[in-house]
């Protein structure tokens, strides 16, 4: 099967690649100050690539933060609207040193093109506007649905100014359903649609012990260590399999459909593959009494992302720390409340802190886990035009991600959202030496414009 | 009482002060490799002081690290030797957004003088060569004892080359008594020689869980995280009770006896100003069954100096650590033997690394704790000069900390050390804002002038 927009891709290859390696070039990094001025650049190319499309009505919308980008087609009529979601900031390419190529200089190797944001989620976002483009140079300015762009920058930092304007702006992106891409296929060459994502609580602690740093001979044995006791508060946070100790935490915490585990069971997951090329360690951890997809994808964890306190610097300096800070996420599934997952972790710590240390928690965001019902039209009809193109059934997996707009669509725009990813289990997101496969980037957008050829000679 | 260096000190209050700033103006920070340099002309300083002094036979001995400095003066036949002991280098500033002043720019506040190695142990080492000069000005270029003086610059980095040269020159550096002025007065104005010292054992612990960092989203849940794993593993090197969980680390810890532990108890200890004005923490911590004093004395610790891994850069990063690393010691007390401390240690890491992390264990440093007999005649005559220039009588202390030449000069030499220091207990060594009491300084370079006197007249 294909679609109208082959020749498209056939004879634009190299332009599509081109312009992406371009794109990879600003280091549009949400979280660091230094990069807001790239970050704004990186809305200005998203802005001037929707022109590019054809798109109408393009928007680069002012926030507290970073700008989100709009752009909107709507002749149509009587057809659905798509509403296309994605971001153009990048992760922290830290630690730069291990690093083939510069994280900011793409990179062709293999097949494969290296850069931070190649996979997540410049070059999936970007194929939702080629895959537009395509389809109106083919049909003289016309496309077979109405589309909405809504591109934000602080995906990668908690979505903040997009999570105050979806509920604000309800009529303006008022859709049938909302299409991300995002996630990734479950192994090379199988469509993939993802239908469960985790939440997020992302959280700072800073602790406190002695007013300044302390000589540890002068004090050891009697005066309290900040980074000790950060230490002791955190080790208890999950006993030596995983379960996270914090009481009311797995309250609301629902076990997978029986039909959804036996699907689970029957995908070719290499556990060995797993251990040895993706996570690369001595062993897996973990709940035991899970599967592993299970773990990833519908178990709530709690991780220490980062820890620092003292000294650190080459050599020995004997302090005892006066402060230490860790930054601490805890990924939720479908049904728990951020909030009341919130409140029992800020009583957790209250309660667990060790003698002499103050603790002081902040949060930096949080957002619910997901479901999407696959038996959606939209959805239904995604998966026929991802198995068309890629000549396999769609599978349906989750995600143990966190992609936070889809809670938000579907809470105000009441709408579903097909998660329809092209990135590869080895991509390296958040990793140094992200990659994003260059054939999935070209049928990406093959199997976009198709979803919205079959989407608008459905109805 | 008086000494004949009175009226030196009193003429030249102003420059001995200003010396001193020029010295404490050399960052030498020995743990960093970028300061080198600084060492070395801080070695250079001394040997242009001892000059000064009119001693002889300078050297600036050259070492696999830092230099070495020596000198004599040995004309006064009859009577005893003393070795004079210090150290030129200094721990690093940080964190420096904590100090009022520039580290390395010395500040008179207060009665104080502000600065990186003022009483840690620039000031305190400098006093030995202005006394040896005060006594030869008085005395047409005689001293009442002969002196050879060996000053280090590796000190805060574990002293390798100085533990070297010690049982390589015992000929060259035979005396009767050594002396080391890098202590407290118990309180300001308590003549206090310090007879006990703990020793220290200073490793590393790095800990790699994935082969990169991974998505705490795609990965989180079966993924090891190598911050957590080392948090994991050091939180049960103590119980809540702060006593260490190592198998064997205790064997051989002795308890004080129990006329040292009755003069400790009448000391004018306090513990709120302890707490309040000293540690600045909320509240005390470590082994409630043994006095403060006790648990800093005489009781072994484990301390975290510093640990650092993962993203701790401003905002949010959701990774799972591919590696981290800490900086653990641990004190001894007299009697544990460092090398079995060690090996315990060692396996003790080994045995405790969680499932799915690898670590590994350098140690950086270890020196034994050191007990010296206050019986020594030397030491009542040192008691009995600090008491003449204070107008006190003096007290007979420990300290926490480790001066692991008074091991070697006992081990090697035969000789007790005399461990007559002028700093107060809340000078902030190794911290921010290190300070030194500038009539102690005076009052030392009194003290060490009398003890000079009184150790030549005795014999």
């Amino acid at each position: 099967m294909t679609t109208a927009a082959h020749p498209f891709v056939e004879r634009n290859r190299d332009r599509l690649l081109q312009e992406l390696m371009d794109f990879l070039r600003i280091p549009s990094i949400s979280t660091l100050p230094e990069h807001k001025g790239d970050v704004r650049r990186a809305a200005q190319f998203v802005a001037a690539a929707l022109r590019d499309a054809r798109l109408e009505n393009i928007e680069i919308i002012e926030t507290a933060r970073h700008p989100l980008v709009y752009a909107d087609w709507l002749h149509a009529p009587g057809k659905p609207t798509v509403l296309c979601y994605g971001h153009y900031d990048v992760q922290p390419p830290d630690p730069l040193e291990l690093w083939e190529s510069p994280p900011f200089e793409p990179s062709i190797r293999g097949g494969n093109l290296y850069a931070r944001g190649a996979a997540d989620d410049k070059g999936q976002m970007y194929m939702h506007i080629k895959a537009v483009q395509a389809l109106m140079e083919l049909h003289a300015g016309k496309l077979p649905v109405n589309v909405k762009f809504l591109i934000e920058g602080e995906e990668e930092v908690g979505g903040e100014s997009i999570s105050k304007y979806v509920p604000a702006n309800q009529d303006k992106l008022r859709a049938d359903v909302a299409l991300v891409s995002d996630t990734a296929l479950y192994a090379d060459g199988i469509p993939t649609l993802c239908v469960g994502l985790r939440g997020l609580v992302y959280t700072e602690i800073e602790a406190a012990g002695p007013a300044r740093d302390l000589h540890s001979g002068l004090y050891g044995g009697a005066a309290p260590n900040a980074v000790y006791g950060l230490i002791e508060l955190l080790a208890k946070a999950k006993d030596s399999n995983g379960r996270i100790r914090i009481p009311g935490l797995y309250d609301r915490v629902q076990a997978p459909a029986p039909e959804e585990k036996a699907s689970w069971a029957s995908l070719p997951f290499d556990q060995d593959a797993f251990l040895h090329h993706e996570v690369g360690a001595t062993a897996l951890t973990g709940e035991a009494e899970f599967s592993v997809l299970e773990r990833i994808w519908a178990r709530p964890t709690l991780e220490v992302h980062g820890i620092a306190g003292g000294f650190t610097a080459a050599g020995a300096k004997t302090v005892i720390p006066a402060k230490a800070t860790a930054k601490v996420s805890l990924r939720l599934v479908p049904d728990q409340d951020p909030e009341q997952i919130i409140r029992a972790y800020r009583d957790w710590v209250a309660a667990n802190t060790p003698a002499g240390i103050r603790t002081e928690v902040k949060v930096l965001s949080s957002s619910p886990g997901v479901l999407v019902n696959p038996a959606q039209p939209a959805i239904q009809i995604a998966a026929k035009a991802f198995s068309d193109i890629l000549g396999r059934p769609t599978v349906f997996t989750r995600s143990g991600g966190s992609i936070p707009i889809v809670g938000e669509f579907a809470q105000h725009l009441k709408i579903p959202t097909i998660l329809m990813g092209f990135g590869l289990p080895d991509d390296g997101l958040h990793s140094p030496n992200e990659k994003y496969r260059i054939s999935n980037y070209y049928s990406g957008i093959l199997t976009i414009a198709h979803f919205f050829e079959r989407y608008g000679s459905a109805s």
